[in-house]
């Protein structure tokens, strides 16, 4: 192949064939094209786009880059991904929620990077094991019906390589190159039903409520076109979806959800993707009816035992779901308040995570090690009232140097109006292959 | 320097800071940016465009990675600079009558590739040297008025480093790049005067009339900013500018028009460069007035003994400029026809100089070695008449093989027409900091 010819293809805005594209993922895997040409074409592709083919294309050769499983668990296998968010601990409420009502669920999740948090630290900072080995894996969700773990460094391995490479050359923001990248795990690791949770809003990958809905399209898309059963829901990440934001004190909060001690968006959005995962499973015949299993789930506490079970299985310390306040403590616990009064008007979501980065929660660079202790708990939300005496949040820090900056960063992250203002919204739509329905 | 972050200004459109172009010339040149990052920045480029300011900008900083000479020659040193084309003799015709004219020519040449000649290699074909040192080259251009020499390695070093990165990435065909890499080295040797030849039609660089003009125009106003005076003209290269295509069979037809034994296309380009080169060089105060001089310098001889004195000087055989017919000799000779009869309507020029190159006479790659001896004399322009008894033009070959495989491109880069056809036009426009003027 004439790589220097597939990049002109695409510099003059033409489409790539099926074979082009297979060459560019095959040398993105196994390091025969140089890294100079593969970046050269994602720029090319970040500036002149890909068509719905294309996407699908590249995205299954990126999947057959690697490893193909292919998971046998008695039932049919199902998934949820989250484009990433702050105070995001929907998979912690609904994966136990969903396995309680029969669901098969075998999770993939990443780890925290940049201003998101990751599954899989959140699931360490309490000691489970996230590194199973596939029998393992599957038996767990045979047996239990639900398994977390980290990603497997053999599925997609073309794109670890783009990945890295988009990271270096400012090409993360590409929408082919975005869904392409979820979607190649999602393929290779294999399970029938996948949902995912596209966010909106300003902590969302995806600048503009357009941005999210054609992303989810085209996730969508590539899933109908690969044979799989995937929806993808928009969901609201204006501010942080959870109150609590870091690790330890995320899990708390889930244990808090499944206790019935508290309601709240997190709940809200964790039983409307559970719906559709038990849909997606054919354990639910509608949403409706799915999130009226999962409600029984919670308040007849199998939704909290089938943790249990999950943190057991998965060698971590189940006490915490009996002592979940164990789990918010640091060296520095103190209350943060806004200088001014009035009603919030905006949060930068973005900075937010960030803050909870600075305290340690989160990674500048992959290499980074994490702090499982600190984060904060956001005590408002967007058009609530505050004053000068109310505490905004509660920080958990390990010292005053980061104490110091996550506070500069949630105080400039805030805009405070004098005028009231609505509630951000939860809820926004489903996209399945027959079209986008609004959610309330 | 975060350098993704410079990448990311020009994914969006934004011109680039004078820091920031800097900081990616400095970056090419010494090797501490990846080539990935560099890849990514010329395909946003390429796609994204750069404005005059930026263009000069990088001009100049490439320029300024590596040597920059002063040449010190005793007159006003000018130098002629062409984009490329096929059976482009001008500067072993105009550099010897230029400074019989008493110009001071120090000019630094390259050699061929793709489907361009090289004056380099030209000189070579008759053993001439092509590398002095500085302070040869110097005085040889005080001495007699002009020296051509081969680019030294170490002028504009960041523009080798992104030459050979565009060349794999498909992101040669920027203006900007173009004119920046042109002009850099230019720049770089110093000349105060430089007269650009700005190839027009099927052979040229820019695939239309408004991209050559445009090319025209950034680099007469980079040579402006940098306080150099820089003339471009827009010369047609929809046929071949000569009729003898290869290496000594060039040479050949220079020294036939130095004689006097011939006139055409080529000395009449060559005298309208040259005439602009004396301008430039303060020996004549208008073009008129300087291609009056150099065509007294034709008829009066002086040009073909400067040509003698530039060969005697660069270690050449001169006996070449009494003998001019040894320079037309190959292992096989042959005529090559049309099939059928009827008017030329247009030539497929960068296809006509990939013929001379499969014969032996260019480069497909940096390293490969030419034969001196082949090419082609081609004996009709657009808008003559051919039958099948009347050769188009002469083979001189090394082998039957590399003889086959020209033929068959020649004839396939000729298109003829039973209507009559007109000449194509030689001459477009002279472009200055004034602007363009029309030439006839």
């Amino acid at each position: 192949m004439d790589f220097p010819a597939i990049i002109a293809d695409k510099k003059y805005g033409r489409a790539l064939t099926d074979e082009q594209i297979s060459a560019f993922a095959k040398g993105a895997a196994d390091g025969s094209i140089p890294d100079y040409q593969l970046a050269a074409l994602l720029m090319a592709i970040r500036l002149n786009g890909m068509d719905e083919r294309e996407t699908a294309t590249l995205t299954m050769a990126m999947a057959q880059s690697g490893d193909m499983l292919h998971p046998d668990v008695g039932g049919v296998a199902v998934d949820k991904h989250s484009t990433g968010g702050v105070g995001d601990t929907t998979s912690l409420v609904l994966v136990p929620l969903c396995a309680a009502c029969g669901a098969k669920i075998a999770k993939m999740s990443g780890r925290g990077l940049g201003h998101t948090g990751g599954t899989v630290d959140k699931m360490e900072s309490i000691g489970m094991q996230t590194t199973l080995t596939e029998e393992e894996f599957l038996t767990q969700v045979q047996k239990i019906g639900c398994a977390i773990i980290g990603q497997s460094a053999d599925l997609a391995p073309a794109d670890k390589t783009l990945y890295a490479l988009r990271d270096a050359t400012a090409t993360v923001d590409s929408l082919p190159l975005i869904a392409a990248s979820i979607m190649s795990k999602k393929l290779a690791a294999g399970t029938d039903g996948i949902v995912l949770d596209v966010k909106v809003g300003s902590g969302a990958i995806m600048p503009t409520y357009e941005g999210s809905l054609e992303l989810a399209k085209a996730m969508v898309d590539i899933g109908h076109r690969a044979g799989r059963n995937v929806t993808a829901l928009l969901t609201g990440m204006n501010e942080p979806l959870g109150s609590h934001i870091g690790n330890r004190i995320e899990v708390k909060e889930a244990i808090d959800i499944l206790r019935g001690e508290c309601e709240g968006p997190l709940l809200i959005v964790s039983l409307k993707l559970g719906s559709y995962l038990l849909v997606a499973g054919k354990i639910a015949k509608t949403p409706e009816e799915g999130e009226k299993m999962l409600r029984q789930a919670l308040k007849d506490g199998s939704g909290l035992e089938k943790l249990r079970e999950l943190i057991r299985w998965q060698h971590g310390d189940e006490s915490v779901c009996d002592h979940p306040e164990v789990l918010a403590d640091a060296p520095i616990v103190t209350p943060l308040c806004l200088p001014e009064e009035g009603y919030i008007a905006h949060m930068n979501t973005t900075a937010l995570g960030y803050a909870s980065q600075a305290l340690g929660a989160g990674r500048r660079q992959k290499t980074d090690v994490i702090d499982p202790r600190v984060g904060y708990i956001m005590h408002k939300r967007v058009g609530d009232y505050v004053t000068p005496e109310t505490p905004l949040c509660t920080l958990y820090a390990k010292d005053e140097k980061t104490l110091e900056e996550a506070r500069n960063m949630i105080l400039g992250a805030i805009t405070v109006s004098k005028e009231p203002c609505e509630k951000e919204r939860l809820l926004y739509a489903a996209v399945t292959p027959e079209g986008v329905k609004e959610l309330k």
